[in-house]
């Protein structure tokens, strides 16, 4: 990026893998900071728990669904020790999904044993304004985009009093007029400060905000469940800190949120995502897709809960960087009933743009001694 | 290290941190692969929750504890979307601690608020060999060197069938004695399966074992909360994996554990460290440290529950590799009682080898394009 801001705006960079298997190829992108999760791939090793993720990757075989899920907790037990290789894992394992399904000739939620494809509600998923008129004029573009809902979040929110955010949050409800689903995305501001989320509950409620997103870090479970005491009819929302199944399933089993919004470029890639999404049905919280990125990261956030109907909302990127945005000759677009639709083509259904990623391309190097750990491959 | 053996054995890396402010110096040690911590340390900005480690630590003053509270808080909050932040900001951490402590004359635990420094228990923490007659040569080893309590873990147990590992245990039991207090670690091997580690509890609880020590992954809290129920005299321990308070208090509050046992290296450094001490104590349960490698790392982990005097077990290392051993010229050995103590020195109270430890330097360095972002910087 020719600029990249200290804005909560995860559009700004991009970590892609590429997996190669006999004349097949599948793409992946992680949610994460480029160059630790380079380094997660490609660490000397130091300890049985404490592998490189490529140490449990090169040289394996995909024949089926099961081989992804074997090499998945084989990353897992290897890597339990290197915090950033569950980022890495994750671009991984979207691209051997995606390796799977072009080699099948058939769409990644088909390989995950969906026989239905249900439409989502796409939600423009987009930053506060600096100020409430700037909010009100993002949300009255949204809807003119033909959006009928939206999430706000990040930005200013909470990071002053509670009626400045009240006046955010009015903003917003007034752009997307009544008829909008509203969102909002506290950023984890308020960390595990209960009392300082609740002062914002009257004007969600009154807005009649569908949900309350990351009041709290990913693992103040107590602080959630506390909250949601209070919440009436506003969900508590979160997860995308979630990094493993056991923490989305300490959420949906004890923070008392009604949506789940594990990222799949975070948890694991697909075959987590999909384990939480099981999981979440089960317990009857509603799965959502957490993506900001690109229309890679879109289709591979899709997938877990494709052939979920009751699941119906999904995170939509509205403004993301020219880097997410050009990443793709392929889009998702909503459909004339503003609906959105995993594409129904092999893998991921979704082409990377080579030649306009080359602008892109950060050269990196990593160097031990004199031995070359890394060096950025080619975009051929 | 010449070798580096694909084995449960965290001694066989090492990632110092050395700050500087004004004219003094402290160290610090993560409990890491170091290359992604590297990376963690020094990684372009890519968005407001996406800052290396350093932007939030370089420039800032430390006049007391409470600037070391804020540097934590500022790392966890503009890291937050780079897991592996946490271990870098841990071996900080530590490292501004003894700073501290060096520049005020003052023992770390003396900074921290506590007036006595209670002596522990060393347990002397192996790997289980690999057959039950080279486990009780451990045992006999560890008892001839004057250490009444040890911890066998990793290794085989848990890999093959729970008769092998009834024999392992009975082996480590033998070669300890009747009095020698036994601990076992079944570094996660179990993942969440709590059959399987029901299976052990009959050999534990027959050997007067006192705790069972990470029979799951860390987030697995219903697994623990589920076995607590059958486990009878045996104490569930675990923690090690936590990189944040928020995980430990999910253990402490759900998981039906008797010790926790989260490792300064990793869980944020010793203000986090402390802060889950104390939470422990409230909640009745004992605070233990995590230590298998240094006698910097060592120190480190003692300094969050020296003033508890209740909590009298320490894990020690014993079969520590030639780097973690050669690592520091100051050494924390046991007592004619038998027992430890943190040191009275100011800071940390341990010197590190720098003359030794230029043997063990890995030359690394990270390229952007021209830019040299990290080259191994010199020990002198």
């Amino acid at each position: 990026m020719p600029e990249v801001e200290d804005i909560g705006d995860g559009s700004q960079d991009a970590c892609l893998v590429r997996v190669r298997g006999g004349r097949h190829t599948g793409w992946g992108e992680c949610e994460a900071s480029p160059l630790p999760t380079i380094a997660a791939w490609c660490a000397p090793m130091s300890h049985s728990a404490c592998h490189p993720v490529r140490d449990s990757v090169l040289g394996e075989t995909v024949d089926g669904p099961e081989d992804i899920l074997r090499i998945n907790a084989r990353v897992r037990e290897r890597s339990l020790d290197l915090l950033q290789a569950d980022h890495a894992l994750s671009g991984v394992d979207i691209a051997l999904w995606d390796l799977l399904g072009r080699a099948r000739g058939e769409p990644v939620w088909s390989l995950l044993g969906y026989t239905r494809n249900y439409p989502k509600r796409p939600y423009a998923s987009v930053l506060f304004g600096d100020s409430p008129e700037s909010t009100t004029e993002k949300a009255r573009a949204i809807r003119a985009a033909g959006f009928r809902a939206a999430k706000f979040g990040w930005g200013p929110f909470g990071r002053t009093t509670h009626s400045a955010d009240k006046n955010q949050i009015f903003a917003a409800r007034h752009g997307l007029e009544d008829s909008g689903h509203l969102m909002v995305d506290a950023g984890t501001v308020f960390g595990e400060d209960v009392e300082a989320a609740k002062r914002r509950l009257n004007a969600l409620i009154d807005t009649r905000t569908v949900w309350f997103e990351e009041p709290f870090v990913s693992g103040a479970v107590h602080a959630y469940a506390e909250l949601a005491l209070e919440s009436g009819s506003v969900k508590l929302a979160g997860g995308e800190g979630c990094h493993n199944f056991q923490m989305a399933r300490l959420l949906i089993d004890r923070a008392a949120i009604g949506y789940i919004q594990v990222d799949t470029g975070r948890i694991g890639g697909i075959t987590t995502a999909k384990q939480v999404a099981d999981y979440a049905r089960r317990a009857a919280v509603t799965y959502v897709n957490h993506t900001f990125t690109s229309h890679l990261a879109l289709s591979a956030s899709l997938q877990p809960f494709a052939g979920i109907e009751r699941a119906d909302l999904a995170e939509y990127p509205f403004e993301a960087k020219a880097l997410a945005v050009e990443m793709t000759t392929t889009r998702i677009e909503p459909d004339n009933e503003g609906m959105i639709l995993a594409p129904a083509t092999p893998g991921l259904g979704v082409e990377p743009d080579l030649e306009a990623l080359k602008a892109y391309v950060v050269p990196a190097e990593i160097r031990i001694g004199r031995e070359v750990l890394y060096r950025t491959p080619p975009l051929t």
